[in-house]
């Protein structure tokens, strides 16, 4: 099988919360695997010198506005959460503690629970028992969930993943890498998937 | 006919650039005008608090690779320009006193010409004579349009024209606004093409 789509993403970015309820999908249908790499955007955005989208004038409104026809045009459930954007170091560490203790497609059901609680449910996921209930429910036990999640190399293996990030060139999210080539964005699914099929090729070529 | 789709942009953007390659058979495919709104990006920008695509690190470089991927995917003609971006006052200044004094239509061609000079050709339209060049090329007057997209008037129309579109939430372009619902982003022509045919409905609705 050639080589996976690496899928950067933070837990509080609508947009990443949609590509990441296609994305699987998407990489079925080429044949492809996901890596998920929950990263901080936060720490990102001061590396490049940009902010949350909605922290911007009139760009801010726009883009609340933009959240919801996107997910409309889509068929994807969303609601406004009633905080946002929030800090998602708790998710992304328990993703990470998840992926290596108990497996990588346990991780990722929980990410994809832990966005619909977000973007669906408007669960506050920056709280630690929000997150641990959210786990709860898919029949993760929550002590050790809980100990995990706030342990010193899950702590480090989370900030390894957002230097890394940067080192690939990722400024914001959602944002793939295949094959070398990078997209960012759920609007360049469409380039991803003709990507994959052979029917866009690599910028120089 | 329904009212017409307004259509905001800067003459340095490659994305303006493929939506005015494109506009104009959207608005026909669905019964409608397009209103052409060259502005000021530069103003807008510094007004939002943001900057131009390319000035930031990572997303400097992504930018650049993702224009001429897209251009590619959309099948549009694209060489990266030798200067990038350039002050456009001259050519937004020589398409309105064109609409005002030759024709909306001629006006129209002057844009899309100048466009295609900028992203095709590497024509540097910051320079007056490229621009008179590009208009005289049309059959415009050299001499009329010289003077007149230096004129008082026209100088003052182009500030209002950036004011009115900052006033109605334009912080980037390309950027449509028709029935009042607002698109940014080549990259939402189909959520435009959508809306425009009933089959997304506007939010709140």
């Amino acid at each position: 099988m050639a080589g996976p789509i690496d899928f950067y993403f933070d837990f509080s970015s609508p947009y990443a919360y949609f590509a990441a309820s296609r994305i699987e999908q998407l990489a079925v249908d080429n044949g492809r695997l996901v890596q998920w790499h929950p990263v901080l955007l936060g720490v990102v955005f001061r590396t490049v010198g940009t902010a949350a989208l909605t922290s911007y004038p009139l760009k801010g409104e726009y883009s609340f506005h933009d959240f919801e026809r996107t997910a409309r045009f889509h068929g994807i459930p969303y609601n406004r959460p009633p905080r946002f954007p929030l800090p998602t170091q708790v998710a992304a560490r328990a993703m990470l503690w998840t992926a290596e203790h108990v497996g990588e497609a346990r991780a990722i059901e929980l990410a994809q629970a832990l966005f619909r609680a977000m973007f669906v449910d408007g669960v506050a996921i920056d709280e630690e028992k929000e997150v641990i209930k959210v786990g709860a429910a898919l029949g993760l036990d929550p002590d050790a969930l809980a100990a995990g999640q706030d342990s010193a190399p899950v702590r480090e293996r989370l900030r390894a993943e957002t230097q890394d990030a940067l080192a690939r060139g990722v400024f914001g999210a959602p944002f793939m890498i295949v094959d070398g080539e990078s997209f960012w964005g759920f609007d360049r699914f469409n380039q991803l998937d003709a990507f994959l099929k052979g029917a866009l090729q690599r910028t120089g070529e």
